[in-house]
């Protein structure tokens, strides 16, 4: 089995991936477009990409490829995110930090704290901001300890996000829906027929009304003009399950577009 | 009057402020967050700072900062954005492409099909990457065309955003609610008392018995476990509307906590 992951080696997506399967094989990709694009041209069997984190909140490009694309979300995964600043050089030869944007932001209160005049390099992963912080003594990088050994850096300070606690999830990405668990995750995507007052209201009372529970809501721009929103939803419950199955058919003739993305075995 | 915005010279930020007033004095930041702090520090009379794109959603930084801190919206103002490539050399020179995050984002497609091989670099304005860009030939910034006037740049491609049809809605912050003009938007963040089924959509039926009509909904992390949300509302209409100021009183029984943002003119 080969897995799609951001990569290079020592990402947080490749912990995701093996938290999932142990025995798969990685197959690096450099951003989220390409970790989704390898299944897409067949060249994996799964992708796992970041959809959410619990202190900056959604990745919205992979929301956006969901929309885009036709892809089955089979499973999720939740990892505890722990930054370090790691570096070969010392805390006073620091001029640039490196990192993914996401974990910048993540960061954001101790780099001011304490690095309020170093240049911020936003790169692809954490990881690879890692591999790039090895070949100088002027430049750090915001990664995980796993990164530190992988490309031989020392972990100056270790848990620097903004809050101790930060998690990330993950969604695996492949072709087949699987059968109920008993605890399961349906996500899907909503667009509503007109932006009249009450229209999410109305779908939501649907949920309500069968004690559906939501677990998630976030709207994202449909791009077509400002104000104009798609709903990206998640639910507890299997479409294999005769009353989401059946609430989804309603909710169907109520929207403008529906889109489900699968039923999945929730991480928690 | 002394208005805070993002710099530097020749950013999005300056053509709203100037479209909200005419004759402010413009008083340039670094960040969405100086800009803010400006005004929290009194050395401004208002902010202004983007919210909302309708290609890449919501500025979660300026959603985060509305709820950490006691701010008050006065208005709003909407600004179509016109992304130009910008450069001191030719196209085949360009082996940098400077721009701020959002900018980059926004032109996702257009750099994946033109720049394959380049390096992006995001810095903190569009306006600071025509300022970057005009010191070399070999780097390229994302920005206004008032950028190119501003910082003496070429204009080699304009309107290069994934869709031609981009807008950004930027709110005013100020200290006091203006009055109801009859088309009016309020803005309040709710953080529902509990995680259970139907939550949500008992505030969002307060609203539809109402016929109050909602602008936006979108949900923000509390940064305190995953799963666990803020949903950041515009309804239209002002509080000084008894039939608004009744429902944020019902709402406001029934959630563990309802910020007023504040009420303000309408954009369109």
């Amino acid at each position: 089995m080969i897995l799609a992951t951001l990569g290079p080696e020592g990402s947080y997506s490749e912990k995701a991936a093996k938290q999932w399967n142990k025995s798969g094989e990685m197959h690096y990709c450099d951003d989220i477009q390409d970790t989704v694009e390898a299944l897409l041209h067949n060249e994996v069997d799964y992708s796992v990409v970041p959809v959410e984190n619990s202190l900056e909140g959604s990745i919205t490009l992979t929301l956006d490829l969901l929309v885009e694309h036709h892809l089955t979300i089979v499973g999720e995964v939740v990892v505890q995110i722990s930054h370090c600043l790691l570096a070969k050089g010392k805390h006073s030869d620091i001029k640039i930090i490196m990192s993914h944007p996401q974990a910048l932001s993540q960061c954001r209160k101790f780099i001011k704290k304490n690095f309020r005049n170093v240049q911020l390099r936003p790169v692809l992963s954490t990881s690879l901001a890692a591999k790039l912080a090895s070949g100088s003594t002027d430049t750090a990088a915001i990664a995980s300890e796993e990164s530190a050994q992988k490309y031989g850096l020392d972990i100056l300070e270790t848990n620097i996000q903004d809050i101790s606690e930060n998690f990330t999830r993950f969604i695996v990405i492949g072709k087949d829906t699987p059968h109920a668990t008993g605890n399961d995750k349906t996500s899907i995507i909503v667009y509503l027929q007109k932006n009249r007052p009450g229209a999410l209201h109305e779908i939501l009372e649907e949920f309500a009304n069968k004690n559906i529970d939501l677990t998630k809501i976030e709207s994202r721009p449909t791009k077509k003009f400002l104000g104009d929103y798609l709903f990206h939803i998640d639910i507890k419950g299997h479409i294999e399950e005769r009353r989401i199955k059946e609430t989804l058919e309603m909710i169907k003739d109520k929207v403008g577009m529906l889109k489900i993305l699968g039923s999945y075995p929730a991480a928690l």
